[in-house]
């Protein structure tokens, strides 16, 4: 069912503490709004508390700046980190893509069908080779070539790029560089990579040959964020899929194709329905 | 991570209407109360509202009386069906039976190693077939044969036993008698049964042999609660397992095994973690 | 891994009898092909034998008139039906669309990217929306409006469209029509169809809508052949999707498109790559 | 449906080349056995073939010995290693554990209700603890302690326990002790171990640990033959289990026993069904 227009979404993490839970909820009540669906979790291992409230305004005036004020003075004696979005919100989101096109022309459907509610003000490549997938979308695209020789140079068009676009969240689509350490640090946290492989098997390069060799009976894929630290930021989510004897390389690599979109995509959606809360190298994703 | 022993479950439900939450949330707050784990839901459609919150008590002397009248106070105004329980609790449950013991069996392994919290103070079945698993795990076992004549008589017997036995839940882990309305209304809402079939398909007897004939790619099981509708009582979790043409409605029996008692233990861990909701002829099930 | 070129894919099926294996084993032998891949299934149920057969010529000339007359002398004392087709045969395809696109756009996508090895010589619709999608992709869309008073037109001028295209298969990729009896007959057992429900459970309209009215906890789909038994058709393979309460009715349609759509493709690569055989109301299928 | 009592399963494997099927059918057909099951496999990167094929013997006295040595002439001029096996043959099993008794538990449970068609004339550990278990199924039961002095004196103790017993196949149910090499050497290519993690990710010791600090949303296990590599053994099959933030290690352990069992089992039943070839560091499985 389609949520109502005046329903937002309030997300909080803060040190593990008595009366987290009730910096939310009673201000919630006093402004008269209905919470319509609540997760919170505490990690003990961590002492860390996560929060993540959906509520409807009885008021069709929802005063966005006066809530955000009145929340601010509750989370500051907890120093929540915490965010508010209404549920309609369609989060602009940059791509980057080399020349595999599954997961882009995956994601792309559900942007154009609306099952997935972002925006797509842009589509960065170091090939040109998807330029007319993005055409037909009417999605600008963006050809940046990269030579070991303008890594830097390039990173930096990117960059630029990415600003321009006033992106919140950037897909790795399959984009087959290695990011350089300064563009992992402009990313981190807010970049979703999809790996094809079950992380932390077959990192790097060509995970679906490595499968191969290992004669594994099972192969995934996996959706992190990106951070500093090459295939190893934080997982999102995983998907996997059976494969057998028959299947050579190439298969495997066909085979994963599937189950690679379908795991991007579930990522990008449970972060921009703010399902997703980073804390060091793991996440706590509250499921749909 | 093993829960802390003053670990207790709250739960509750009442039609939706603002504050709800807060009822909970800020009763738990002043009496010092510390929510690990909370989670609501707010069924649109039904326009009513489920909550189940675990917190931890600083005190170490938890007073559930005095918790208990505190909070019948606030439920009170909100209607709420609520319900309190410390997470160690054991749950009491009966077990009835006919001569599969698969589930059984599994159930059993379960119990013995810890990873269900159950007490099971009775194994009632219409067949002797069983005793020597029950005898093997100490656990009283009854045997009330039945005929057509002495249907209500057995029913009777098998009722007195789930009474004195104090049985909190009843599992039909593959009971293979139909019951009688009056015995159905006895257990609504708190036996749970497992039908051998991804309910609402192959309803009734040997849902195998149907599924053979229809020749399905997939054969599942449903974990239900009873209430007045044989087989059609709100489900709780359902599993699935993929088959193929050379299985024969033998083979299928054998294949389905294995998802039937994964998918009755599943759901008989939910329900003693206070994790399912009924509402009318749905569930609301949190996950853990 | 790409087969060599001068492969074939052999199949028969007959009634049980000795020498069924080796009336193919001993000519492929004989005439100096290599089998790369073989299975073979007695159905002692039903006294059927279905075989399938991937062979490598070592002629690079290979006589395929000379091949058939050779191994119809083979197959006749068995009364085998039996079919021969290259390993890059690109089978033509129609695929009939109503207004949802998503099975549509995904066949697309596997077919422009050479993942499903078929030719799309038109798509039929009996609305115009996905013209624009047919466009892109360079293939001729037929829209080809329907009333219930038009119904037995619009069959015949559907029917006369798959002929002139030289179908070998025809796709309801959520075709929203029910068929006509005679139309069903045209396309028995070289039409696939995928309904969105794990039949038998919720035939005919809406089923996630039943679905939500039943409280499933899993939802999913089944790709299956037209016959003349509405969505009674011989199942191919059904996919299946965990869902919970908090999927209304419309989110377990969304929920669904991504099962619809990976069980319909599945469907169509075993037809084309000959693993499925038609026998009474089932189907053998030796999975890639 | 049970096979009938005349049936036998025939396994090759041997280099790839011209009329190695037609060595087997030719051979069934002339001594009037028919094929009810067939599969064959060329690996073209290994140029190696496998097949399985299981008959029905038309002759009610079957005389396995001139089988063997008219057969022996057929697979002579191929190198084929090749086996013969009545499928109502009940494999010898010799099963290893330590403390945990999921594995071993499931096991019985199958082996007791008949659905694992093998005899277990030994169970061996290091610890005490199973004996209850193994005397309950009236099973020997073997304790042998082991330190690091004694590793040698206990794998011959073992060793002879395991000959004695006539094993034809040994499980290591979560036997948690690293096998020298010595001992590596003799179960090579016959012996099964479950290993709980998705190998190759989270090899060595505390695999659900390793798996909590990566963050994974799935742990899954690994039935793998024993080879003199640790934890590197030729792959069988593989399970999965989705997992979420909830999940601390305990619980992942707790989670994971259940895909344990579950993927120990499937890969005996494959072994014992003769559907499993080794050929280097990767396996060749015919499902059923």
């Amino acid at each position: 069912m389609q949520p109502e227009s005046n329903t937002w979404i309030l997300t909080a993490h803060c040190e593990s503490r008595l009366g987290t839970v009730d910096a939310l909820t009673a201000y919630l009540r006093r402004t008269g709004n209905y919470i319509t669906e609540l997760n919170s979790f505490d990690d003990r291992l961590a002492s860390r508390f996560f929060i993540r409230a959906v509520f409807r305004s009885s008021d069709s005036q929802f005063d966005e700046q006066a809530f955000r004020e009145g929340f601010a003075e509750q989370a500051e004696p907890f120093a929540m980190e915490w965010s508010l979005t209404p549920v309609h919100h369609r989060t602009k989101v940059v791509i980057m893509v080399s020349k595999y096109d599954h997961c882009l022309n995956d994601l792309l459907y559900r942007y154009r069908t609306g099952h997935l509610p972002i925006e797509i003000p842009a589509i960065i490549s170091n090939h040109p080779d998807l330029r007319g997938l993005a055409d037909w979308h009417g999605i600008p695209y963006y050809h940046f070539p990269i030579t070991p020789e303008t890594k830097l140079k390039q990173e930096n068009q990117v960059w630029d790029c990415i600003q321009q676009a006033g992106a919140e969240l950037v897909v790795l689509a399959r984009y087959m560089q290695v990011l350089s350490p300064a563009m992992c640090e402009r990313l981190d946290g807010w970049a979703i990579n999809i790996h094809h492989s079950l992380l932390p098997g077959f990192k790097g390069a060509r995970p679906y040959h490595q499968a191969y060799e290992k004669g594994v009976k099972l192969v995934g894929a996996t959706a992190h964020y990106v951070n500093n630290a090459l295939d190893e930021g934080p997982i999102i989510t995983q998907g996997v899929q059976a494969v057998d004897h028959a299947h050579y390389p190439e298969d495997l690599v066909a085979k994963g194709q599937d189950i690679e979109c379908i795991t991007l995509a579930r990522a990008v959606s449970y972060h921009i329905e703010k399902r997703v809360f980073l804390h060091g190298n793991r996440t706590v994703v509250f499921p749909s």
